[in-house]
């Protein structure tokens, strides 16, 4: 029995609130248990520099938290006049997990930005990120797509994300709240389509390591969180949504 | 009758929800309208540098936009590496208003952090700011005095900020929303205390200029506004809270 | 009876040296008391980016203090690497007042750059600085018009600004020097018309309020000293030019 | 048959000069086909502020590219006046990689500093910084213990990496080059112990995913590279110091 | 016969206000020509962090211009957010030179530092600076010796400097303007002591370059102007302090 | 005889590594005693912003020291957020000293990118690095004029450069290692041609000065060491090459 009561393979309480704001093509804000992120898709008419021409579209990507997301208040990016490498190695995360399900092609030359502000923390922020972006994502492609039919829906397929980890006393565990996380020994995030696919596999141990067979039972739980969290993003964005997406459910 | 049915002197719908994220000391989401802003106070045992060692204590805000709280999405001011003048004029406002209510040496050597984060924008931000973040503060205050009750409580009085302006027409109104602030002539931003002294008065014609008879109207328009306001601070705060504010209410 | 012997209305000595440096446009010294201000006007054939093609002209201030304009030595915002809140609030102001008097459409697609550098420091450095500034815009301005006339000169009005406050024994006075603005406890910033309008007003009481009544007695005294401010800068500009604006003097 | 003509299983030739540069406490010049990379690792007797006094060491990487160690120009970082997210993204992986293998405690309250300059890029640049920082730490933390010795040797086991990944026509193969990973479907690198525990799983379908059996495949060629780079790293250190990690070769 | 009527070998006329500025401890408003720099001479009670404890002083230097000094306005170092090589070339160049003639050990442990400046352009703003930077220095020096006597005063010499150059047609000057030095082939600024002692030598042939006939012919002219320089220097302080200097005349 | 054994007129063991890394059109590795750069420089097909459109070239130079190039540890100026001032002297004194022998028209508009990485330091970082970058750079032109005949060859003559200086004991040296540098009274820089001109001389004595003896003095002994280097430098080019340069050897 964990800290919270959960079994070792149960995902926290998830929400998902579309329309969450007002101005965005398409938002969200997720819930993960005590986490809570507000993640909002805006739909730019151009591409970066380095892409002008082709014809191709491009996501980005980017991720935050509020100074009093956390226990203790953290300086805000903005007046350490930088951004940290934990924050670029997540925004550079969640903006390549979600091209991989993207056909930048049929999206045509335009960049969807997506924007991750996590309000609480509580463990589990980037994977939620991921989640709820593509929610958000999807939302306004399809507003898009109702006002000018694409001639291929640009989403190949769903996309989710989870965390899993082994805690301090060797149980491979699915979901991590922050305290959880604090104290694992090995902790992986997990990026997985909605065939099953990887996406993004990413273990790691600090100041430890970790066996195959360890590798193997964090992967079964991972895939089976991830499955749940997909079923959900299918009820949240509607069956006529859903269906456009990789041409099917 | 203004764009959104509004007589002149009518505020916008105002809602206040007191512990909207969990790990600061104080606080809430303040809505005005449209305008949605994430209040959080946060208690740090020290002051700044400049202050050490003098017992007294100190009030300090900080205020940000999520990107897409806007029509527009701005860019990031972490991203930019620099914090915008806007947005240093506006968090030196709020630090400086709350200031003018808190007895810094009552409060004892430590520093309060206002976090004021816009996540929906339709003007008047840096006023449901301040209201806001009063709110949380005294939620903040209130929760120290109950651990340790200070010797004097150390908020002096209410506070609350309005905006008013002087739309194309000429017309004086109250709380001006985003479409009539881009159109409006002349802007003024008032913060006043619950005894009806000013904290802070600024008025502003951006390529425009105005009399001393429209300052008047202003004033009296703001000054049923922010009244307005604090009645609804002290529903939210309670009774009980309200009381310690000045020895009174 | 003030600290250097003046009544509570009587404005500093105030001398302008028009010209006191080759290279700008227009340029003049400004002395307010022991406050000296160097500012120059810089015409620039074209328009920041958002204004590109619109045939409207623009108004850009920039204000610094040496880093020994001051009884102790501040670090050079060069050397910091960024510019602080207080700079960027005053540069903002100076900009935001002068284009209040200035008819963009009239100018044409040019900026006027205001150049508002603190070589020595007393106290209403802002305000000194918006009254120079006026005067070296103009300057600047009538050699364009000298060149090649204007249709309609693109000056409306004269502007001038000072400072008013209440000292610590609830007198109100105008132009405080450096000792009496770090006691008092109300401070307001006024910048007005030739016709007597406001163009901005702001009070603040840091660490303290205050009533109408002292709001009503401030204005009074500042609309006096700029008044004469106003007659100083006709005299300077001289006849001709004075003229010039706003169609009449 | 690849590109360069390896076999699917094969590492590119390795080689490891040891002091290849004077100054560093440890030094080597790892060459992985024609990547170059100079690791160096600097002892200092002082941990970060957030670790002082609890009597245990840190181990820190940095990771930059000469301009021209590309076949294209880079700006320079430093004239850029940031850090990519990449480079932050690798300095923090082999920071983390090294420290899984170091006993901090054993280590005592100093710094160990391991810059990994490439000189020279064609694919691999970070596993071959990790293998490479491993033996010129060992170097130091050598050079140390003959000095004084320590009580329990701070290093816990041996630790090399490489990268494997899947070709666009479907082959995984082991240690990619720069041809092959710009076009590969699939990356991933790998951080193994002595023991053939995972530290470091990152794999990546940038615009592509990959299944369970792709994933096992995988880590079958990169266990096999990383027992051949610990050989080798065995035969750079001898057989004196080899034996002094985890108190057994 | 120059551009401006002057010989080769004759400098353009200087001259010097001391006490230009109210606030620091020496002032002197220089004016070279069209060239015009104020230099404030600072006295803080302490030393950078690398010297603390070790009872010598530290003279540094900062120079700046305003936007406005020279013909075309200049984007001010502040608003780029970083000083440009130039600036940091001239003023570790004025601080070295500076620091030549002081005694740092007799100075005690203080900073002196010297802030330079340009309000108006027009050639030889470095050499300018140092000139007038010395007399500063010593304004404020000897301030401090009147208040409490050093045991030995701690300037050990004059110090002026010059610049000298080949123009094109291939004669050598003295004292180069704006529109000499633009189109001159070799550049040389000389900074010498009141013995004739060279301090620093810095010859720069852009795009081209000088044999060791002009390089003296480059030496001669400035010596003589150098001397000059120090004779008004000598004016300036009076006697009574230019006899503190080195212990003589 | 000095700490390393030499005389006082001779140079330490030179050696030049052409082609040291392989993507730059033209490389060397240099050592000039302990001392070693990597020099590299890259052929760009344009030239900055305020050059287009003129037909004429640019040479650019970069310059950086490994973290643990020298005894201690240097914090990298990418992780500081900007370049020092004593790496912008050098940069821009590198390149000028080459621009000198340039021929910017005869090389079109492209633009020649030096980058000077020092791996180890002792003394001469900056010298070394102008000698070896005139071989790259000579070498990548070369490369240019092998594919595309320039009308004239755009390297008008030899360049090299060394350190001489004056000791504590008064002797005038060649070639200062650190140790030497670090003590001495006077330190200066010579950049001269193939043809025995000067292109940059930088006499500075820190805390001392010098006479016209000692400068005579020092300038013969650094003519000797540069036509040294040049000899070498031919060597190392060939005699097809150098035959190219100024058309003559």
């Amino acid at each position: 029995m964990r800290f919270d009561g959960r079994e070792k393979g149960i995902l926290r309480q998830v929400e998902m609130v579309p329309g969450y704001i007002k101005h965005p093509e398409g938002s969200i804000l997720i819930t993960v248990g005590d986490t809570k992120v507000i993640c909002s898709a805006s739909v730019e008419d151009r591409v970066p520099p380095f892409m002008r021409g082709e014809g191709r579209g491009w996501v980005s990507a980017e991720y935050a938290m509020l100074p009093r997301a956390t226990e203790h208040r953290n300086i805000r990016e903005s007046s350490k006049g930088k951004v940290t490498g934990r924050t670029m190695e997540i925004q550079r995360l969640i903006g390549r997990a979600l091209r991989a399900v993207v056909d930048l092609d049929a999206l045509g030359e335009r960049t969807i930005w997506l924007d991750c502000d996590v309000i609480q923390a509580d463990g589990g922020t980037r994977t939620a990120s991921i989640t709820g972006a593509f929610v958000a994502m999807v939302i306004a492609i399809a507003k898009l797509h109702a006002a000018t039919p694409f001639a291929k829906f640009p989403v190949n397929d769903f996309l989710a994300a989870t965390s899993v980890g082994v805690l301090e006393d060797g149980t491979a565990v699915l979901d991590l709240n922050y305290v959880e996380d604090s104290a694992a020994a090995v902790d992986m995030n997990l990026v997985m389509t909605g065939a099953g696919r990887f996406v993004e596999l990413q273990g790691t141990g600090e100041e430890a390591t970790f066996s195959e067979d360890e590798l193997s039972e964090l992967i079964t739980l991972g895939k089976k969180g991830i499955a749940e969290l997909i079923t959900f993003q299918k009820e949240i964005l509607g069956e006529e949504v859903s269906h456009l997406i990789g041409g099917q459910v």
